[in-house]
């Protein structure tokens, strides 16, 4: 099959051509093909490489944290590819071990079943936790935070499978967080500093042990101060660790704060992502305390009570409408567009290339190269997807 | 008269060569002269601008906040000259309105008299408030903080004479500022963001109005928060902001702090300053909360009483003694050249041609150009002061 198009973005640039692909991979671009050939002509809509969130407990109709069941996978899967995400980490949160142990065998249950035709391929799993800090756990689940394991994470790992957890979110501020950091180093799990109370030196003295960056950065961590730098104070201050930012609502981080560290980082060591949960799947009522409004499970639909008393009832399986619950990764994107005027270039950096980078995963992700995987959105110039591609399968957009 | 050196740091780099200085000014680089010629010979020794200081309320033997009299301001201007800075502002205090205008009068005084015989140069005035806020004091007295006034500040101006007020320190979220800081700019008042409790968005309303930087960055200052950026927010957000620094110790701002300011606005936007205040000249018991250190003045001598309760006491006219009560200009130099690995044009930009520019005086400050004041410092390689000039005039250091 051969993509046409007069933009298509590589590593070296927009390029004018048709874009081989064969058994799922990106064979080549040609000047010239037989017109006998199977073309599809996408004119100057633009071809760049699909997104990759690494970090995403749920989306839409399917909740992994919540439910943790295959199904959960598949609805998420099927969901994404409209969103503009062709891969992704299976997120787990924190929660009783047996819990998370569960989500971790189902979820390695999906991948080893997985077909480009199911959607957006799970690349593995993050762990957000759970040896995280109880004072910055944020929304997560006091009882639950635990202190630094290796036994505990070689249990996750021998569920999980081999090389199956690519990211481990650590407030390295605990207990045998030194000792962890080495262990998940040598198991190849990139490490993330989040929900932590950690002091800048903490950091400095553990990052060459692993750690590689920030869980959605200025979230959920001790803040910056000019005697007492913190946690932001070292994601702004360390120019080799990554940046991830949830989804940019302008909610929870205010435009001025990404611009800024967009500023002080650039677009090479900032990673997008949503941090989606699927909120129309929680199992049992949740108060959201940014969007000051509970999410109420009612059977077959999900009720909505805000705090003004307003409320809303929607069905948990209606895609079109639980999707506006959470801000998606294709609107996040367009709103980095607009406040930081970030380039098609810029995006790819934070959206596909830093993420597979992170995780691991660039020799089969995050950019248009021979022998990469055919993981591919079309967009128009106002990041309108036109159609998605995983693994060189067109998806149900 | 010729001074001769290999490197003289000019705007377009180092020159060697024999700066010819008369009547006060600098007339040029010539490559040789006759050598019958007045010429001192540096040899290796570095030339460069000297430092301007445009918050220094005090130094060493003399206190401007603290007695406000001519005889201070001449003890801090022979003092100064041994440590780098050869001309500064007068910076007054959140005091009662009396005395701020009874030190305005008396440094008018002092001004019209100079000679450069006398040492540092007085540029004119520099008003720490009174109009900021009670949030932010800091070490100032919260009964003299008041809110904006432009009769005030024209009372403050007709006594310290058209022109001699060059900077103000202003909380730009209290009543009136908007208008003060439009009137201030009409009287060619630069003003810098201070003391102040404003929101990110005061800052972005009124910086057109002409605010132009922020005084000793990051203290006594709303912080940063991802969702409030606050005053420490915008000076690292504005990038045509100045960030004024006070005395790089280590102790008010994590050199780490400062390092990302300086990884953020570049030396470009940094101005470095003292802040410092003349402890030995207190005129009342005073605890310095980040030194942990009682101030008690007693007849001739100082007594300082700290935490741990050693006591200490020194005579208030020995220079040698009381001289290290704060760090000076130069050890601040030494610190961020240490810090951040600045080179000479680095520093030169931050402590010379930035403050010129900022206060509007770098038609004859900061640098080393034709029709310039010969203001100069000749250095080693360790940053430490050889000679001093001023206006010309051959300083004792």
């Amino acid at each position: 099959m051969y993509l046409f198009s007069q933009n298509i973005y590589t590593p070296n640039g927009f390029q004018e051509g048709y874009l081989k692909i064969e058994e799922g991979k990106i064979l080549g671009i040609l000047d010239e093909v037989m017109p006998t050939e199977n073309i599809v002509d996408y004119g100057e809509h633009v071809i760049i490489p699909g997104f990759i969130d690494i970090h995403l407990h749920g989306w839409a109709t399917g909740s992994f944290c919540f439910e943790g069941d295959q199904q959960s996978l598949k609805k998420m899967s099927k969901g994404l590819v409209k969103e503009g995400v062709t891969s992704y980490l299976a997120t787990s949160d924190v929660a009783a071990i047996h819990e998370i142990k569960s989500q971790l065998a189902e979820g390695k249950k999906f991948i080893d079943k997985w077909n480009a035709e199911q959607g957006a391929e799970v690349l593995g799993f993050h762990l957000e936790g759970p040896f995280i800090s109880k004072e910055y756990k944020g929304m997560l689940k006091e009882e639950y935070c635990k202190d630094p394991s290796i036994d505990l994470l070689d249990e996750f790992i021998e569920i999980a499978g081999d090389n199956y957890i690519k990211l481990m979110t650590l407030a390295p501020e605990l207990p045998g967080a030194k000792e962890l950091i080495k262990h998940a180093n040598s198991k190849d799990i990139q490490i993330s500093v989040g929900h932590s109370a950690a002091e800048f030196e903490d950091i400095k003295a553990l990052k060459d042990y692993g750690l590689g960056g920030f869980t959605h950065t200025f979230s959920g961590m001790r803040g910056f101060h000019h005697r007492r730098l913190g946690v932001a104070g070292a994601a702004m201050y360390f120019d080799d660790m990554y940046a991830e930012f949830a989804k940019q609502t302008g909610q929870t981080v205010k435009p001025e704060a990404f611009e800024l560290m967009y500023k002080i980082k650039g677009k090479e060591k900032i990673i997008l992502s949503t941090d989606c949960v699927g909120l129309a799947r929680v199992k049992e009522p949740f108060y959201h305390y940014i969007r000051k409004c509970k999410f109420i499970p009612d059977g077959d639909n999900i009720k909505l009570v805000y705090d003004d008393n307003k409320e809303e009832i929607l069905s948990k399986d209606d895609y079109e409408k639980v999707k506006d619950l959470e801000l998606s990764y294709i609107k996040s994107v367009r709103n980095v567009v607009k406040n930081v005027n970030a380039t098609i270039s810029d995006i790819i950096k934070m959206a596909c290339e830093n993420p597979a980078k992170y995780i691991g995963v660039d020799d089969k992700k995050g950019s248009i190269e021979i022998g990469k995987d055919a993981d591919l959105l079309v967009i128009d110039e106002d990041w309108n997807i036109i159609d998605t591609f995983v693994r060189g399968v067109l998806q149900e957009t």
